[in-house]
């Protein structure tokens, strides 16, 4: 239990910690030398070509203006300048609405900050009953601040006191303090009430802002190819027919006014491999050319390959044995072989019908043949000819568009009961690593470190440090096991992708570091003893230690929030490895544009813990409400340092629109019903149980209320209403009459490694072919417009030589254009995207 | 506790009764005077119009052939001869499917019988540590047969046993029984596998089956309005537009290519209810004028009038003052006086634009297009242009369209609430009247009474009586007060309201039929205890009582089941109140029709009385399989008597198309996951503690599959996919191009009140008026064969006689036929009908 001045010393250490961050970012951002670091929006929004720089070498890597040093805080205003809407233009909805959630936070707690501690302190420190206990008892200081202090009044107390008071005092001083003990009850018991009021009047206007700036947001956006676009999942297999036969015959009989297109997905997997392996040879090679014209003198030599084909016993197993070779022939030499395979593989994927998914987009001549489309049940075997809304092309998660739809349910089903596992059992296989990685158990793997363990100081040092470490490396490699989970999943969108990992690190964060802190134990045998409890029982064991955890809470606060906030903007990571591949890859501007690493907003790990906080502030809002300025610190403090991020350095890949706001409400709401629940159970110790029926009523209506708001607002965001789909439709027509949709919507959504050939051999291709027709120029402006965003895998400055010439000979008239009855009709579009860019 | 001759005797009693009715059946059905009560449907068919009769007067009423006596079970055989598409197209999909419910519960059992018997009695009896203690203790002879009588293994004996045998008979005589325990026990849980996955197969079966019925149902039906038309709920109220207008004006826009016509709704409940007592008043003046022709000596007269004017001071009040007035002319007064209120009321409704409601009956030109508008949401606001399929105009509850769609979620939350309330607390209000109505209380409040009372015969009598009547009164009045707050909750279809009612009436069975006989105590104490132990110690407490239960339940099913449903054939009420009603009402052969009354299935008592013996079925089959046979006899005898009932009886009153099924599975597997945590808690009572893991993989298991199913099949019974809705459009268009789709929807959705008014008045109207084109006859033969069904308010062949001209006197030229911009239209359509008739 620490008292008061613990938490200041903490306080102190932390806000040091946090102040130490943003010194050095202040210093590191104004060195031009990290420009690409700390400013890489705007290079890549084509706002800003080079750092501003005087005039002499030094300047160019160190900034020598030391008024800059002085004003080190002033991208704080700066950061605050820019309005919403121009936010939402600069960066998208995504992200807007992501800050709005700190601000939703800040002005929820603001009022509830004040009121709480303008009413409850006084309440809880009146009682007094703890203050002489005090010394003898190992109370902290936080705790006379809360609910702690509240005296219980057990029923006998009560029964003497009205006994006495009726008694020998009837009218003159009748139970003043007996009064004061239950007002005090019914003052918390309001408070949630008025706290409960005042957080859905707040939620239920911010989702109505969100869900109006979300189809405003749509209705502004220009036309895009996903507007237009439904995905069509487990088209049925027709022996005799071909997939892109069997779609155009069911879209033009069922939709036969709307249906324009269709583009068919192949299972180009392997093929993506296959091209992320020759992007590594080809960073080895760049390396290695580049030590070879720095140190002209002397060509490098390998004696080992890179991982990649470690394996490979032509060069030797790992380099430990194995003859030298020169790495730059070496590396060319590999990158050809590469090459004829992926030709080779890239024809089989494209004739080989098999490989050809039961999966397709389906484009539409108007949004509203869209929207249709996507919301009906098109066949009466509801599993068949699944339609959905596509996603961006950018958002679209390629690998697993590949998994048979039937197993879609038997894998949610897996990971399901593998998630309830990870958050429950998570400590028992740690434990039992733990367990084997002690000292003993080093020396007999490797009983060669024996003598270096026995030293004294290192042996205390591995002591301290081995037992953690298996916990630590859980933590850290947790977001990724949760995103490979929701993979296996099978979502085909990286938005709903990031949107469940970061559901299943919520549960993880509840159960472990809510539920975790509050009760002792593991969460297993937590489970064990919730399953052993009444229902009723629960939320009085949790709610009893709730008071007592405040302080522990304050400091995670401080730990997590302040100094983890200040270290986010820091950057360090892309800081180093911008730095390392500057050295070592970075030939041409081009090159250096390609190691700027912008990075965007980690929703599946910030999102999770940011309702953490919410959570933390609604329970203890009530019970503890000293905590509750911290936590508006860090709301204020992320606010601004998210939107100096957003605004200079992050750049999304991808557009959902908001999609995540549902979750988040859902999840602050879901907050509110478990701080009801604690809040009954602490009271119901307080023997003050009479009160209990007057909280139970809260979470009914919290949870009715959510019922609405999910009624109200979520269709906004899962489905495109007609009215909004034909009122664009018709604007559309009246200003762009005559524009060809289905050059515009052809390529869309092409597979990203099919569109990861350098230009050269396409200009190659295109010398023998016919011109394109000049009506196509906007479509395929509009679609390398929305690839290019996409890092595709192969970095095009490199053109890979493989020409596979046989693909591109079909001379199909432009009438085929959309109709991609065979597979190799890639080839007509590809010579479409070099025309326009000779054009 | 019971033992096996008390309950031989139960079944003897319940034999003889179910014999006794059957008999009385068989008796009353061949007289020709009850042909109307026991073979309703074919004179509502059509099929039949008098009852076969002998020459003689006698034989008019009672059958003189004594062959037709001996022969009284052969209405069995002759219920089974229909096949099931004839069935169909007999009595309709729902009546249909209901009877598969039955003979899936027949084809589920019977091998579940087999097994349950042929295994789990040996293995049971064997076990025989319960064989000596029986006379000592109280337990029953089932109870030797059920599962109570595997011995309580406990770890500590079990080990003991295994230590000895390990030292003392290491080879020969390696614990035998021990192993047989074991085994027992594993027997029980591999069987209850066994039975889940045979559940499981033939509910999936089942409900491929049911869809694929429905979905051909659906397909061969004829051109039926509802196909084409969706209701719209929440249209938005533009200040200075009509409904009307916006209406047109919204589906104009965002259906332009597929809209065809809208019907506006009125809020008639007033002038529903002025028709309800217009008819109640009517019927007294038949039944005078009927009194006067047969005495035609002595006219009658009144000394006070009906209920409805009982508080009309003109005739006195009750008619205990009140002078005595002429009743043919009284009442042809008062019917006048009504019809003047009517036509007052009527023309209100027609011309206030206050009076249409925000809601709509919007149809369509084609399917596709309906079921377009029927699956999308129409507007940003997702809580306006809500938009559904329209149920057929036969199953709209009128009433309900009036409620403001806002005021729906707080209706469904407080009904929530109070079905809670009623399944849990039902017993307060119902013991607090008991307490009052004991004799005391009775004498107090009528003390003229007392000397009745006091004698001692009927004394002891009323003692007897008097507790349970409340309990009697609430139990027969309970289906009614379900479909009330059915109603309050706001669905427009009979069929939902129906299913809803269904819902809670099984919840209300579920907890104090079948837990409330297992458990002891009121459902209140049940959930007191409940909330107080742990989750894992509920299906223990249960699961321990269940086995001493089953005699119970066995006689449940005799009294109930087999008794009831001998009684379900027997009519005994329509019986006696149709031959009151000819007795006093009937005139004609009209009035004779009106008189009949065919009933319907009752789906809110027997889907869920149904579902209840699934779930004894379920539960017992592992635990005492000697209550499987009185279930199967059930199902095969309830079988048969509802196929007699449904070729013969019973008039549905709308087609679902099955719409109940997803429910009636559901609940089947909610039975499933009751047993299997009820035999969880059992075993783990018997401390074979260490095979519930294998058991708890079970219900988890069954929930998935539960989901798959949902996946599979569900939505065929909740959305209509594209394909069908186009390959019957297309079919339409080829054989039937010309057809006037407006005229045959124009009518369909008006309100049935506006409907109800007899020939003779249209015929004076139609004189004046301009002859309807030809086209129209088709649509006005396909609404007057919709609306037939229905069961007008009014009596047809009393034609009131209230024409109110100005309402028929807009002589709208054709193409308005559908634009109802103002209420006065219907006149409009009024005037289609007698042309038609006359043509």
């Amino acid at each position: 239990m620490a008292t008061l001045s613990d938490i200041g010393v903490s306080a102190l250490i932390n806000i040091l910690t946090a102040f130490a961050f943003l010194l050095a970012f202040a210093v590191l951002r104004i060195q031009p030398v990290n420009d690409r670091v700390y400013l890489p929006k705007w290079y890549i929004n084509g706002g800003r070509s080079s750092p501003r720089s005087g005039g002499n070498f030094v300047a160019k890597f160190v900034s020598l203006d030391f008024k800059t040093y002085l004003t080190f805080l002033n991208w704080m205003p700066q950061a605050l300048k820019m309005s919403e809407s121009e936010l939402i233009n600069h960066a998208g909805l995504d992200s807007a609405i992501f800050l709005r959630i700190y601000s939703l936070g800040f002005k929820i707690f603001v009022p509830i900050t004040v009121v709480a501690l303008l009413i409850l302190i006084p309440v809880n420190v009146s009682s007094g009953t703890l203050f002489f206990l005090r010394k003898e008892l190992v109370v902290s200081d936080i705790d006379k601040l809360s609910i702690s202090n509240v005296p219980p009044k057990s029923v006998r107390q009560v029964q003497y006191k009205i006994f006495n008071e009726y008694l020998f005092a009837k009218f003159s001083s009748f139970s003043n303090e007996l009064w004061w003990d239950y007002f005090r009850c019914f003052v918390h018991i309001g408070l949630e009430y008025l706290f409960t009021i005042w957080i859905c009047y707040m939620l239920y206007k911010e989702y109505d802002n969100v869900a109006t700036m979300r189809l405003r947001f749509l209705d502004s956006q220009r036309r895009r190819a996903e507007q237009f676009t439904v995905v069509v999942r487990n088209v049925p297999q027709i022996s005799g027919h071909s997939v892109s036969d069997s779609l155009d015959q069911f879209f033009k009989t069922n939709h036969p006014d709307t249906y324009l297109c269709h583009q068919a997905v192949y299972n180009a997997n392997k093929f993506a491999k296959l091209v992320r392996k020759r992007d590594r040879l080809q960073n080895w090679l760049d390396y290695n050319q580049l030590k070879f014209e720095r140190h002209s003198e002397k060509r490098p030599t390998e004696k080992f390959t890179d991982l990649v084909n470690a394996f490979n016993f032509q060069t030797g197993f790992l380099g430990l044995w194995g003859k030298r070779v020169d790495s730059i022939d070496f590396y060319k030499q590999q990158i050809k072989e590469f090459d004829k395979n992926m030709a080779l593989e890239r024809q089989k994927v494209l004739k080989d019908t098999k490989s050809i998914l039961p999966v397709a987009f389906v484009s539409f001549k108007s949004r509203w043949g869209a929207a249709v489309c996507a919301q009906t049940q098109q066949s009466k075997n509801p599993t068949l000819w699944l339609t959905n809304w596509a996603p961006e092309p950018r958002d679209i998660y390629w690998q697993n568009l590949a998994i048979p739809f039937l197993s879609l349910t038997i894998r949610k089903l897996i990971i399901s009961l593998s998630v309830f596992a990870l958050v429950f059992f998570y400590m028992i296989p740690i434990a039992f690593v733990q367990s084997l990685a002690n000292l003993e158990g080093l020396e007999r793997v490797a009983p060669f470190l024996r003598p270096v363990i026995e030293l004294k100081f290192i042996k205390s040092f591995l002591q301290g440090f081995l037992p953690g470490l298996a916990l630590k490396i859980f933590l850290y490699i947790l977001p990724t096991m949760l995103m490979i989970m929701s993979k296996i999943e099978g979502h085909i969108a990286l938005s709903t992708l990031e949107r469940r990992a970061s559901a299943k690190y919520y549960y993880f964060m509840l159960v472990n570091v809510f539920l975790g802190s509050i009760v002792t134990g593991t969460a297993f045998e937590q489970l064990h003893s919730f399953l052993h409890q009444s229902p009723t029982q629960i939320p009085r064991t949790i709610g009893v230690s709730i008071p007592m955890k405040a302080t522990f809470f304050i400091t995670y606060i401080m730990v997590d929030g302040w100094a983890g906030i200040a270290g986010e903007i820091l950057r360090l990571k892309p800081l180093v490895i911008f730095h390392l591949k500057n050295m070592f890859l970075v030939k041409t501007e081009r090159d250096r544009e390609q190691a700027t690493d912008p990075g965007s907003v980690d929703y599946p790990e910030t999102l999770p813990s940011l309702q953490l906080y919410f959570l933390l502030g609604i329970v203890y809002a009530v019970v503890t409400p000293i905590l509750l300025p911290f936590i508006l610190i860090f709301f204020a403090f992320a606010y601004l340092v998210y939107r100096h991020q957003i605004i200079n350095v992050y750049n999304q890949q991808y557009e959902s629109g908001a999609a995540f706001w549902p979750h988040v409400h859902s999840r602050i709401i879901a907050s509110l019903v478990i701080s009801q629940l604690l809040l009954l159970g602490l009271l119901s110790t307080k023997e003050a149980a009479n009160s209990t029926p007057l909280l139970a009523v809260l979470p009914i209506l919290t949870l009715s209320f959510n019922q609405y708001c999910k009624h109200r607002f979520e269709p906004a965001f899962r489905r495109y209403p007609l009215e909004e789909a034909m009122k664009k439709d018709i604007m559309d027509q009246t200003t762009e009459p005559d524009i060809n949709l289905t050059t515009f919507l052809a390529n869309a959504y092409l597979h990203p490694i099919f569109r990861s050939f350098g230009e050269e051999e396409l200009v190659e291709v295109r010398v023998d072919k016919v011109r394109v027709d000049k009506n196509q120029s906007y479509g395929d402006n509009a679609q390398s417009q929305t690839s290019d965003d996409h890092s595709s895998p192969s970095p095009p400055h490199h053109p890979t030589t493989y020409p596979p010439q046989d693909v591109y000979h079909h001379g199909f008239p432009p009438r085929y254009a959309y109709n991609f009855s065979s597979p190799t009709h890639y080839g007509y579009h590809y010579e479409a995207e070099p025309g326009n860019s000779r054009a």
